[in-house]
């Protein structure tokens, strides 16, 4: 992360920089339904990552809350990139709302495999460490299921490293088995697989063409990353 | 500060909604011009942070490059503020300009105090703790003007407690007697003055009504601070 190489000011400040850039941009496409889009996704995002880190090491996190903090924190940025463009581009209601929700579903699809990747995949498919929710005590839906399957020894288990963050070598090994265990961490990358699919579906209107193409590749590329 | 109240992640993540909501409450202005005002303040005052971050410890930094600075990172927020209403009230651009020109002397008297304060104020009238900048080693006009006159034992010391960061308990005393000495703390609060002055004379066109002393008054209020 930036804040350990560079510092947190350089870091903040180098974010506040790129944000107020963004913003530039945004205002020269001369378009004010795409900045109310833009400014408003803005706004949710910032939202969904401060419930986020009010739901840390809250081991009471509901999967409502859980979607929630995900289609705040992530899927309203992929719905919001995807929706300027129709709205650029002057095309009808339809089309904008499908372009709006494929991003939408994407969104969701991509950070519930993020979410499972983080107990079971490869680094290097994952660009991040395996490991890292656990250890910052992050609630996310593999553990959220898991934990209303559990009985109370797995219980005590989840409360000494989620809730107290009391976690050895051996406890992230011990959570990735109880995730496969109780089907949690497979019935994640399979509600990933359903956003992915609906997210390809919500294209179906629009003429096949190669951007069409990639679209929904992308739809499906971001779900194999966990297989 | 914020952050050792609340944790650095709960602070960046608070301001990154503040700036999300600052710029909903823009766009609901619905004037394009706005935005490109604000949006374009936004990237200045950002830069103009990371340059006086790039500053820090640099007893090297001239009066211009201060002068930018100060001018990016605080004058450019006030001039921003100032421009907008006119803008948004459709007025003609003098007008426009001579409120933008109050907004940039009033900025730049603002911070010029700031800075003199800072080794002399009270605290009260600060808002903050006197010598802040000093054990941050942040280059402002009062120790650019000293070193410009300095002899080599007072080099010495300014390198010792800005570059080197070596500094003890007498230290500050030293250095503000050293900015007394040499005339450049009085000197930042004149040119404070002559600021503020401009201020003040860039609302002479408009015609005399209670906004205008209210104007008048607030830049000669910034000034009242450091006497």
């Amino acid at each position: 992360p930036a804040n350990l190489i560079w510092g947190n000011s350089a870091s903040i400040l180098v974010g506040d920089f790129l944000f107020a850039r963004a913003f530039n941009l945004m205002v020269e496409t001369g378009s004010m339904d795409a900045l109310g889009i833009l400014s408003n996704a803005a706004s949710v995002i910032a939202e969904g990552e401060v419930q986020q880190l009010a739901a840390l090491r809250n081991i009471a996190m509901t999967e409502a809350d859980y979607m929630d903090v995900i289609k705040a924190k992530t899927a309203a940025l992929f719905a919001a990139a995807t929706e300027v463009s129709p709205v650029i581009a002057g095309l009808d209601t339809d089309k904008r709302q499908a372009l709006r929700d494929y991003g939408l579903k994407l969104g969701l699809a991509f950070q519930l495999i993020d979410d499972a990747l983080d107990y079971g995949g490869q680094q290097a498919a994952l660009g991040k460490s395996v490991g890292d929710d656990f250890r910052e005590g992050k609630m996310t839906l593999p553990v959220i299921r898991t934990l209303t399957r559990a009985d109370e020894a797995e219980i005590a288990f989840w409360r000494k490293v989620i809730v107290e963050r009391d976690q050895d070598d051996l406890d992230l090994q011990r959570a990735v088995s109880y995730l496969r265990k109780s089907g949690a961490l497979e019935e994640t990358v399979q509600m990933a697989r359903r956003f992915s699919v609906e997210a390809i579906e919500a294209l179906d209107q629009f003429e096949k063409t190669p951007l069409r193409d990639c679209l929904q590749n992308l739809a499906a590329f971001v779900v194999s990353r966990a297989s």
